[in-house]
């Protein structure tokens, strides 16, 4: 996969560690070269976040890691590299220095690249030898998981230096971008500073403190930010009318002193600049349409965030914990009659290709409503903690009709059998809004201990229950299509 | 549920109809009063694009919608509110003129809130009777999704709104967040007018173009901002050494150009403050434990978006394409043995309370399996498109393991019985790290015509397809479990 076999990390700092993750853990053999006496250290624990990471987000990949060597110095880490990455401080006079060095002891045609946040390439390049190899290749931390990376040359940087990084950097899944004129800070760090500065300010003006200063990103802009930036998400805030009635309307504010920066003069080229940079961003989508993509990323932005209970999802969370108290299960079911325990709205993520729910989404259902009937015969939290708990050993399920997106959903279930260490239960799903039934589903369920993953008879409250919920439904006619085989 | 019985709205624009969507889902009546004649239309799109989010997001949460009215006149919008906010274009001037009016013409303890920007309340309040009830309430874009809101009193303000406004801004989902020092822009269109600006002066000094801009913040740092800060962002930024040792590494970088704005003089006092306010807000939470969090929290972000296909989420799944190509599906499998068609290694969101794979997620593995199958046999997307497909009538699992986090899973199919409008099939589903079944399935498929969900026989290649696989397994011996019942 990897087309660069080594590569020669100078700095490993925190972006330095980042970047060794990075290229590691898609096969390039790495060489790190930093005085600092606890780099094995520092590495192993960055390269530990980064294996973690990519098992969560990419399951399935087997990712064949590349060696990761701590060199004895710069000429060391270079002399054999395929492509080098400095990540030194931000001093350009270290900077220039150490450059000048790898310059030296690097492959002549090997690149050269500088994660520096925001000093211009041409003094960079200044003290070196073959200075055409040299490009800024600007990270952002965590590297091995955020995608940006700024490429900008400096005077003397070749065309093919800066291809051939772009080349390498999408190799190991980033996303380059071009910085086409050479400025301080590039592009990203001239905005994130300019926020920093104004973030500083505040604390140092006693407006607010570190805490507040976050919370006013991340419960806010921030969950915009992680997929459209400003420039699209005013375009939204004007409305129909677009970017120019949004420039229009807030170009006033721009005199007003809301941050210490001032803003540039807002002339006529400059409204016509933007607005037409804005429609070629947009490219044609309607505001209607670009509001839908907005939502749906937020939405499931949001709903990633709830499901680490961080942040906005936390948020969420307690929010929909209030709306939904009790959200799903239904308020004691008559025990004579097979119980009704759950009711559930098909959201849009359970339906396939087909439009109709996905075949598994039934017998999460299913293992809903069966947690619903472990809970009613009182075993609940404190129970599966105390390591009992019933697990299902066999499933039959009969599909009898389609359910689609919005549909509500009533689960039912009733006892057919029951001893010591087992359960035999009987689930049927029902349509709401015309009572058919769109599947049934017949399981085993046995108790277990769960400390050594063993059946074990169930006692005391849990075995009286069920004996008493089982005596009810003797009385119940046996469903249709229990004790079905598949035989044909 | 809603505290809030009737809502006054004063402006139905963007941030306006916002409101009206995030009070009225919650079960408030909201009366709108704005002088656009579209404003119906705008009310009912704002609306619309609300209730699609909220059903995507909380599914299963039957929400008792209230009734939202366009009101005839400001005093029409307030008289019988018990709440109302203002939401007019950000003119001071216009803003006041009609902080009055609603002054007059609501009740006399209801809580006015403006949302503007930036303006401040102690100015906004001037000319009100009752200047003790308002404060602002600073919502973002789009208001029915965004937790954040921004609540900051003027001079006059009493204490008593302040706390009612906050308890009213939790009922309907939002994160609070008290803006103690009265200042133009609040605090985050502090922070987001810095970025905004220096944007501005990108584009006007022809430094980048508005999808640059936005692409150097959504593919990087907009992907931290929508679950931490800056502050806490950079503490890690720092190493083990924390926010001091960040801070003094980059503290020499305010000097750089790097943005249009100045920043203050990072004094000792600041630096300390800084520091100081930074160690609460991490409150003992070590550097590698924030990390970890972290990059969980990126990791759910980024797998959001690869859903989306948008954004960072789209680099990731271009990147995990080339990394797995094919992914799971095993190339050319030996049609005189069940078929070895997927593997798949088991991924963290498939784990459930007991520490096992979630029961569900064994019917997901093999509907994959099945999937694979029809690709196999032919019928791939084109012969879904054109409305054929093969439905599940029936499934019957059986488990006989546990399967764990990161356990690399094989399935295997058998075909036991075909015929034009069946198919018989046996799964088996395979830890590959001991070579046990760890559960079986048994499913009839039913083939249909999609477009009006009736079986008919499958024809040609298909049907071929099917009949050579039936033959080439009539060899094999039949699954000991197949044909199985759930009858005790």
């Amino acid at each position: 996969m990897a087309i660069i076999k080594n590569v020669g990390l100078v700095g490993g700092g925190v972006i330095g560690a980042g970047w060794a993750a990075r290229f590691a853990l898609n096969g390039s053999d790495v060489a790190v070269f930093d005085p600092d006496p606890e780099l094995g250290r520092k590495l192993e624990a960055v390269l530990g976040n980064a294996r973690r990471a990519y098992a969560k987000l990419m399951p399935g990949i087997a990712f064949k890691e590349g060696r990761v060597r701590i060199a004895a110095s710069v000429e060391d880490a270079v002399a054999g590299a395929d492509f080098v990455q400095e990540s030194l401080p931000e001093r350009e006079d270290l900077k220039r220095r150490i450059l000048a060095e790898i310059d030296r002891a690097a492959p002549p045609r090997t690149v050269i690249a500088s994660s520096t946040s925001g000093l211009l390439p041409s003094r960079l390049q200044a003290e070196m030898t073959h200075p055409e190899r040299l490009v800024v290749g600007h990270p952002f931390n965590p590297v091995y998981l955020l995608p940006l990376v700024e490429i900008c040359g400096g005077a003397q940087t070749s065309d093919e230096t800066k291809i051939l990084a772009e080349d390498i950097y999408r190799q190991i899944g980033m996303h380059p971008l071009h910085v086409r004129k050479e400025v301080d800070g590039f592009i990203a760090d001239r905005l994130l500073e300019a926020l920093w500065r104004e973030a500083l300010w505040l604390v140092n003006d006693g407006v607010a403190t570190t805490t507040e200063i976050d919370d006013a990103i991340r419960y806010g802009a921030g969950l915009r930010w992680s997929f459209m930036g400003t420039f699209l998400i005013y375009r939204m805030a004007g409305g129909e009318a677009g970017m120019r009635h949004f420039m229009s309307q807030f170009g006033p504010a721009l005199k007003l002193p809301w941050t210490k920066l001032e803003a540039p003069e807002l002339t006529d080229e400059l409204l016509e600049e933007v607005s037409q940079q804005s429609d070629d961003q947009a490219d044609g989508i309607s505001i209607r349409a670009l509001e839908t993509l907005r939502d749906d990323c937020l939405v499931s932005v949001l709903a990633a965030l709830r499901e680490q209970d961080y942040g906005a999802g936390a948020v969420l969370k307690a929010f929909q914990h209030r709306l939904a108290e009790p959200p799903e299960t239904v308020d004691k079911p008559d025990p004579t009659q097979p119980l009704a325990l759950i009711e559930r709205t098909v959201p849009a993520e359970w339906i396939d290709y087909n439009g109709h729910m996905t075949e598994y989404r039934y017998l999460q259902v299913f293992g809903d409503t069966t947690d619903a009937l472990l809970g009613y015969i009182g075993a609940d939290a404190a129970y599966l903690a105390a390591g009992h708990s019933y697990y299902t050993a066999e499933t039959h399920i009969l599909h009898l009709g389609e359910t689609k997106l919005g549909d509500r959903l009533r689960a039912t279930t009733q006892i057919l059998a029951s001893d010591a260490k087992r359960l035999r239960v009987f689930h049927r799903l029902y349509r709401s809004h015309d009572g058919k039934i769109v599947a049934t589903a017949e399981q085993t369920l046995l108790h277990v201990d769960t400390a050594i993953g063993k059946v074990k008879p169930a006692e005391g409250k849990i075995l009286d229950a069920v004996a008493r919920l089982t005596a009810a439904h003797a009385t119940l006619d046996k469903p249709e299509n229990a004790g079905r085989a598949i035989d044909w």
